[in-house]
């Protein structure tokens, strides 16, 4: 611990890459045991360095849930060639700088609503080559989506009528564990798709929490995993991976230990973010499994302990967060560490902050 | 609502700088009349200009958090020469930033233990001007702070007789509502202290959320409020102001109403963030008391109503967040709009992402 990273100050978003490498690996080898496509979703990580990755162990491109991410994934790659959007795009300038990246990359797009598509069409109408369009399925996540297998196979007909436009498939954010809900769905919705006379190119689904059984919908073609690339508190803590398998951790310092059983970091909402994801406190302290992080403001971490807290001012400790993905949209910069080399290695998160 | 900063893309950040105004002059004013100073905590917009229209009200300086805050808003404004940060700085890289820092504005930092009172000393020892550093005191919110008037009176002499340091006074925290407690405190610690030979020069509070009883702790000679410059869902919800007070709303657009009481709009986590502060929902959509935020993710928030919703794919709605503060840490740039101008006036967040 106390060799960790010394140069860095603190806070800092440190990866490891050599497990970004195993987790990457290990969902790549049993999507291609069962038989189905990889692509990631780039929000964990939004770093075209660790999508290149990810591309070069077999993922056939990547997802983005917004226009200006899929800008700054492409810009910063060249391995990036295929780009799904999973969100309505609304909006006469994110139309535009949607068909703009298309020109450049394979792009395809969800919708899950008429006057979604309406839009779609009127910007690509008049494109040399048309966009690929998804319905999004609500499976029973209760957020986006179209509610029956009938209203997607409307939806897919809607679309395939549509100037400048071609149906892409379907795509489904699930609900935790809703893999029996998704097969039932997705059966449904492909047999009165294929009866209207439509091919269905692609079948997505996604989410780490339950990616080890993405093989129980075996009507589902592609999986679009985010989280596994770094995991974080939430995986470990509803048994998905262990410790050893996060690769991202906030190294901090102890600033005050004002009492016996109470300590405080520098790094509070502002680095670790307030999502609870369910979970009771803000983050694990490795290697300290006697303390818990049970209060954040902005930029105070409190640490309580039920015995002696034995920490001093100064000490370092690496927090492996609740959800990694919120935390690498908090810096400018995550610094990576890999076996053999001394010295971290400092990146810019390309993809950060881009909200539209 | 319909014509309002229509040029914007969404989500956008929106400042009214007209309620920023008022807002500024309310508190100042009732600092005035009960013969205390104002140094505004800068944590809420990050930005200089705003910090100058604090200074220009009259305000004697800022308060920040980090060094690298305190950086950005010194380089970005020429009204800003007295600089109060209220944190424990520890570690050689921060430290010499700091004394770097000494040597442009009147700086001042706290502590609340010998091991910060030694590094700082240490770095300053060699400085040709001392730095001044307050002790900060639990006055019981439980996060830093030493927990007695007698340890507080202990730290004034250790930093009284450390070379490069001269003792500055006072600082607090408060718990909510807890003037009384402050007065307690701060009464004996300074009676004990001035018992010593000492000078108190400032004996600072803090806290938005009961700012307006901030005259209740006459023992107080400088209060550093935040949130108040914008305001917030979370103190409408205390009765501290009202929606008309709130400077900061979050302009976004419809892009999903997939049943008669839901829909999505294209801002989650990553614009108006997880803090809850005790509220149910994640932010008030103006003009729409009739509907509830009831779950982010990242790029998505679900709206749900008990009624029809009465809303359509590419409505555009304002959002005021549960907590100002932490919303202008998620955006490069937010939005000043002002009565007589007719477009919005970009302004990049100066002090985002500063956590170190």
């Amino acid at each position: 611990m106390e060799t960790f990273a010394e140069s860095l100050d603190t806070p800092s978003v440190v990866i490891d890459v050599d497990v970004v490498h195993a987790n990457i690996r290990r969902f790549q080898t049993y999507a291609d045991v069962h038989g189905f496509k990889v692509r990631p979703h780039i929000k964990t990580h939004k770093l075209p360095l660790i999508a290149d990755m990810q591309i070069a162990a077999g993922a056939i491109g990547i997802t983005c849930q917004k226009v200006s991410e899929a800008e700054a994934m492409v810009a910063g790659s060249s391995l990036i060639t295929d780009v799904l959007i999973t969100y309505n795009i609304v909006g006469a300038q994110k139309l535009a700088r949607l068909a703009a990246l298309a020109r450049k990359v394979r792009l395809s797009v969800v919708a899950d609503s008429a006057a979604v598509v309406d839009g779609l069409s009127a910007a690509f109408a008049g494109e040399a080559s048309p966009l690929g369009v998804l319905v999004e399925c609500d499976t029973g996540a209760n957020r986006c989506g179209v509610a029956s297998p009938e209203d997607a196979a409307a939806l897919a007909r809607t679309i395939a009528a549509s100037p400048g436009l071609v149906f892409g498939g379907l795509m489904t954010y699930p609900p935790a564990g809703g893999e029996a809900a998704v097969q039932r769905f997705m059966t449904k919705a492909k047999a009165l798709i294929e009866a209207a006379g439509l091919a269905i190119p692609v079948i997505s689904s996604g989410g780490t929490p339950t990616m080890m059984h993405a093989a129980e919908a075996p009507v589902v073609s592609e999986y679009r995993p985010g989280t596994y690339v770094y995991n974080d508190r939430s995986l470990v803590m509803r048994g998905a991976c262990g410790w050893e398998d996060c690769a991202l951790s906030v190294l901090t310092t102890v600033v005050s230990v004002p009492t016996a059983n109470r300590a405080v970091i520098d790094a509070g909402t502002k680095t670790l973010t307030s999502d609870l994801l369910g979970l009771a406190g803000y983050g694990h302290v490795l290697g300290r499994d006697d303390l818990a992080i049970d209060q954040l403001s902005e930029e105070h971490g409190r640490i309580v302990s039920t015995g002696p807290i034995g920490l001093r001012v100064g000490d370092r400790l690496r927090i492996v967060p609740n959800h990694a993905c919120v935390v690498t949209n908090m810096v400018d910069e995550v610094h990576l560490i890999e076996a053999g080399r001394p010295e971290p290695r400092k990146v810019p998160v390309a993809a950060r902050g881009r909200i539209r």
